[in-house]
């Protein structure tokens, strides 16, 4: 285990948490947030003494870098930088609960939004945007970030490879060009040109501009902290639209918003993911649409609430409009099962990702067709090309796996005694980095009531969600931290 | 497809299925019920003529048979005799709704033992003996039963092998010996003598001749149709602790008792997934009993409610003791989990059962050693053999499939509005072979507020969950009826 370039690489994460506090402190300073200010700047001096001890003691470090450490090197940077996050909220008496605030950051950075506060408009300013601005972070990574800024010297190493598909969601990580460090600088370009365009979007609808920041850090990292205890509900139709649209837009894979860009118009008309991932979208919208219309009073406020729903629990965002907890068993249970799926790889979004679902619906179909037709050589193919028999095991492997974590975590926060359907729901929508699930934590519930025990079962499902489970898993085996 | 060779094999089947009905007709005769003796005749009568109309149509049959025609046959076998299985029902007047009357007929057969009656104790005694009969039918098998009775002629055409292959539960099918025919002779020679030594043991505890026959067929089956409306609550201790030994019995792969018959008793003992299921089981015991010792008067009461629920459910059996609706929550999560899990494979249990869930670990954590140490090559090993790369890649195509079964249906039943939990446990309930599930179909709930849709979906998960999937899955792929 090289330790030395991992202390060294978290001391430059460390730096870079900090300075991402500075916008916060400065709407703490312009709001005169007494608490906000001496939270903020207490918790950027620990973080910049922590990043100054790593980088001094870990200052000349050799190159090898493997997969393995990739892997631990993400898992522990997460695990630090919510560590960390969450000093301002505890500091300044805004959670004044450690564990609370623990929660709170993690769910931020994995752009989960489940949220253990009830009363979100009586927090100040600075911690309201802190609390967003995390979801933003989170959403492209922060490590993501940390490349796309570096010196371009560590890509030699292999190093650069090894933590971009660590932290990267999707069944491989593609990369746009040849070099790791343009494709992180390509990412976090359109990453924030959508943001700023979804900003002027929302202040067009007359959202004042510290709202329109905060909901657009919010969709943009598809996390779903809300600025208001009601959400969206007392935003205006417009608004309500620009959010679902923007939700939908986060969900796509980033790529083909690169293949837009450099005019492969085609190729994004042609993907199967995205054609799959709008099919499945247009279809609930009208499912839920139909089953909810005797609940609204006009077709266009079903449809709106529907859309928007759709599109936020499949984005994995977790914004509401209207409280579909009160919805119709069918639309409930479509919901749940979008859920699950998330939205699509190499996007922001998290859950399982329909392009990991393409290449398990097309596995299936693979294996149906070797007993009808044994003595022809069958290969999945996706967009045309052939998939690495590799990639299908893992992306079976991860179903595997994904699939035990939910029932174990169901089963550990069963001590809570809370509902069948709040367990079930309450560990998917963590794990798949949603935010609201259905009863005790629906739309309008939090998770506030759950003891330690299950919130820490929660958080650990939070990252392992959002870093797509090795990075955690790997932290709790004896092997990966034996000398070879 | 080879039609004239499927067809004899189901009239043969057919002519079985008539044969087995003649106990309940005597039954019938001796009780004086006059609709039930009207009911098995007519049925009999409608069975044999269509028995006789196949054998004389498809008596030349060529013996070319592949394992595509292998799954068509099981799947369409299973089909047609709970189509005319149900008939006595319905003719008799007994469930004189036919979709009813063929849910649980379905249900029987495929050792589910979900039922739509609310007032069992009712029922004709010949109905209810057949009810429970048809468990201890489905439970090994018909088609096994028709191999262990049927000329060793067919075994030359590999016809057997796929047939069995195709009925039999696991992720692969052991041969015991060479030869199918005497496989099944030994399995259903085990079958038969375990059933007699459970009535006896109940006959030992004062149960009636009656209720220890059908009470041993449910058993038996591991299906779970109980005799009283309130199952297994109101007899004895004793006899509550022998069902909940035979359970666990009849859970076991029935490889290890023909190894105990052959006296490998140390390999009994290594076998892995032996070891995983009996921890599991007790694990589980033990936990529930602890969850539960403050709704009951007795430490010895708690743990023996633990106990049998905990072995009626793992095993798909469904019988119950108590309410265990009322359970705290931890104790139902363990519950639905082990509701997925299932029995042992070669068993008579349904649900994903502890052999493919062994294999699945054990791929996850090789996946996981290839990343940690790239440089050497893995094996799977279950009891010190290798496992083929092949049985593990269709044990993951299986749980993909087994996912996305469960995922569809639940959204599919919930056009009937019922809760979340009862969705999702009636599905799990019904495609693992269980039976009861949580809510609206708890333990003293039944499957009759379901509407036909939701019924006819439960059904196919029933059949599907049964053979294992692919039998029924099958009948709807195009391409299984395309000629070559």
């Amino acid at each position: 285990m090289n330790y030395k370039m991992m202390g060294k690489f978290i001391g430059r994460i460390l730096l870079v948490e900090a300075v991402f506090m500075v916008p916060a402190l400065l709407i703490s300073i312009f709001r005169n947030e007494i608490e906000s200010i001496i939270g903020f700047v207490s918790g950027m001096i620990i973080i910049l003494l922590l990043a100054g001890l790593l980088l001094w003691l870990c200052g000349n470090s050799s190159k090898s870098f493997y997969a393995r450490e990739g892997l631990v090197c993400v898992g522990i940077s997460w695990i630090v930088i919510s560590l960390l996050g969450c000093l301002p909220f505890v500091i300044s008496g805004a959670i004044p609960n450690f564990v609370d605030a623990l929660f709170e950051t993690i769910s931020g950075f994995t752009t989960t939004g489940a949220t253990i506060l009830s009363e979100i408009e009586e927090l100040p300013y600075g911690m309201i945007y802190w609390r967003s601005f995390t979801h933003w972070i989170g959403g492209m990574g922060v490590l993501v970030f940390v490349l796309a800024i570096s010196s371009s010297g560590d890509s030699k190493s292999g190093f650069t490879m090894h933590l971009l598909r660590a932290e990267s969601p999707g069944p491989k990580v593609g990369k746009l060009v040849p070099k790791m460090k343009t494709t992180a600088e390509i990412l976090y370009s359109i990453y924030i040109i959508l943001t700023i365009i979804n900003v002027i979007f929302l202040l067009i609808g007359k959202m004042p501009l510290f709202d329109a920041v905060c909901t657009a850090f919010g969709t943009a990292g598809t996390g779903g902290f809300g600025i208001k205890n009601d959400s969206m509900a007392s935003y205006s139709p417009y608004i309500q639209n620009v959010c679902t649209i923007f939700m939908l837009l986060f969900g796509v894979n980033f790529s083909c918003f690169y293949m837009l860009l450099i005019k492969q118009v085609k190729s994004v008309w042609k993907d199967e993911e995205l054609r799959f991932y709008l099919g499945t979208v247009f279809a609930s919208i009208v499912l839920i649409a139909w089953n909810v219309r005797g609940l609204y009073g006009t077709l266009e406020e079903a449809i709106r609430h529907a859309a928007f729903q759709v599109a936020s629990i499949v984005t994995t965002t977790g914004f509401a409009t209207t409280d579909f907890d009160l919805w119709p068993s069918l639309s409930k249970m479509i919901l749940l099962m979008l859920m699950l799926v998330g939205a699509c790889a190499g996007s922001t979004g998290g859950g399982f990702k329909f392009g990991r679902l393409l290449l398990i619906l097309k596995t299936i179909k693979r294996n149906v067709q070797q007993v009808l037709k044994p003595q022809k050589v069958q290969v999945v193919r996706v967009n045309g090309r052939s998939v690495d028999e590799k990639i299908l095991e893992n992306t079976n492997a991860y179903l595997a796996i994904y699939v035990i974590i939910i029932v174990v975590s169901c089963i550990l926060i069963a001590v809570d005694e809370f509902s069948i359907t709040t367990n079930i729901s309450a560990v998917i929508a963590c794990f798949n980095n949603v935010g609201p699930g259905f009863d005790a934590v629906g739309a309008t519930c939090n998770f506030g009531s759950f003891g330690y025990f299950s919130k820490f079962v929660l958080m650990l499902d939070m990252l392992a969600g959002r870093l797509e489970i090795f990075p955690i898993f790997i932290l709790f085996l004896r092997d990966t931290w034996k000398h070879r």
